[in-house]
């Protein structure tokens, strides 16, 4: 069993960062971050962003809604960073509190800033493969993971556990863009193990710790673990029960050390694309 | 073998919105048709569109473009159909001549008037479940068509053979939103048969004249076949090559006397939901 770890896949991409900034000497790319309230997972997850951009060469600015900010002061906050020249890429951490309007933040962020992936024209670029969309970060680093490890998927047949809107449907429609035949399951999929097994890549998308073991996966099969659950004790584990799994699969991509560090890396990457469709202008 | 005859699933759709109608008395939605150069199968379709849509109470204005028509002039008849408070519902007829752009007029349509869903916003608002949102109306009819048979989709196994961006994938987002299993199958796609014959529903949407027979097909499957294809003598043919189909399939809708009827009245139901939204302001 071969471990797909996220790290080299990183610094490939992170490699790509780099050069495309060599070429551009003294341009600063810069994302803003928007975080409402004070979760600790958001907390986390932007000072590793902020480590891994500022050690690239990139700029990253947080916006701080305090909890209980309306919908208006969230929307003055984004239109001021959508007019703002120096700013190039918007991410917005979700969920918000409910009484805010996502719907609202995903059809007021600029379609050529959202780095994320989340506004409906870059969701329906995914369809028409166009070149200009962004992916959502989790669902382009599935790909990336496949394409570093030399994974086929043209002709294969690739099984997605999970249609949440930001992983599972887009991820699906990347895939079939990669000449896969996909297969998205879910909660109300009948005889699940029979679909998983015929999968040659599994990715598994639901969210539920340590919930896929080996009696879904075929012998020799690839399965890429999008999961980031925590367990009792505190320790990160992914939707994979990586024990068991290891005794079939063929490969794995771990939880943690796997595709997280390959999200990030990808945000930057679509951080320099944002910013090359805002320099052609 | 039992055959799914378009005719009364037209009948039961055209009832909805002949109920719409009687309850507001006295109004007259209105359907823009845009038609470039003088293409048969164009003309045929816009005859048969209108003949339905008047008998039902609906108004179907042309508007006629020459083959050489610039972008801008197009750009104009769009921009004032989109103003034109007496316009509910803009249709194109596709596919243009090659010097026109389609992207941008996808991009023009105002999404409320979008009553065939190729905007990209109404893409989206597919895998967002947005109920406000129009489907393309092929896709749309196919499920119609399920629910109108009693042909269960959630948690059973429908494939889908075609991934063109107005049928095969809007159509898999729909019926995973139906709590269908859906693989979505294609010329890349290995094992073709082994795939098909899997499933408890097989749509065929890629437009190749009785390319699919039973060889495809589980015994006792439902088969849906959305193709529009001419032979050699001129006759309409599906996708589905019934005769030998029929030896296996319970269920087959035959073309033509199968989706085409749905189809325009998917439109007419769809016009009539644009009628509301722009009601509602």
């Amino acid at each position: 069993m071969e471990e797909l770890l996220g790290k080299p896949v990183a610094e490939e991409i992170e490699k790509e960062c780099l050069a495309f900034l060599a070429e551009r000497q003294g341009v600063m790319p810069a994302l803003a971050l928007i975080r409402v309230g004070e979760n600790e997972a958001d907390i986390t997850y932007e000072k590793a962003i902020k480590k891994r951009f500022l050690s690239l060469g990139l700029e990253v600015k947080t916006y701080q809604l305090s909890t209980d900010c309306s919908n208006e002061q969230l929307q003055e906050v984004l239109q001021f960073l959508n007019d703002d020249e120096e700013i190039h890429g918007i991410m917005v951490f979700l969920p918000l509190p409910s009484h805010l309007d996502k719907e609202a933040v995903f059809r007021t962020i600029k379609r050529e800033k959202d780095v994320e992936g989340i506004s409906r024209e870059n969701m329906a670029g995914l369809i028409l493969k166009d070149k200009n969309s962004f992916a959502p970060c989790t669902a382009q680093a599935v790909l990336e993971m496949c394409h570093f490890y030399n994974i086929p998927l043209a002709g294969r047949e690739v099984c997605i556990l999970g249609r949440s809107p930001v992983v599972g449907r887009p991820l699906s429609i990347l895939m079939t863009n990669e000449d896969a035949t996909v297969t998205l399951c879910h909660s109300k999929t009948s005889n699940i193990k029979e679909v998983t097994k015929r999968a040659d890549v599994l990715v598994c998308c639901m969210g539920r710790a340590k919930a896929i073991g080996s009696s879904y996966c075929k012998e020799g099969a690839t399965v890429i673990d999008v999961g980031t659950n925590w367990d009792e004790q505190g320790n990160q584990v992914g939707d994979v029960d990586f024990d068991t799994m290891a005794t079939v699969a063929g490969k794995i991509s771990p939880v943690p050390r796997g595709l997280g560090a390959v999200t990030t890396a990808v945000l930057a990457k679509q951080l320099l694309k944002a910013y090359s469709l805002q320099e052609k202008g």
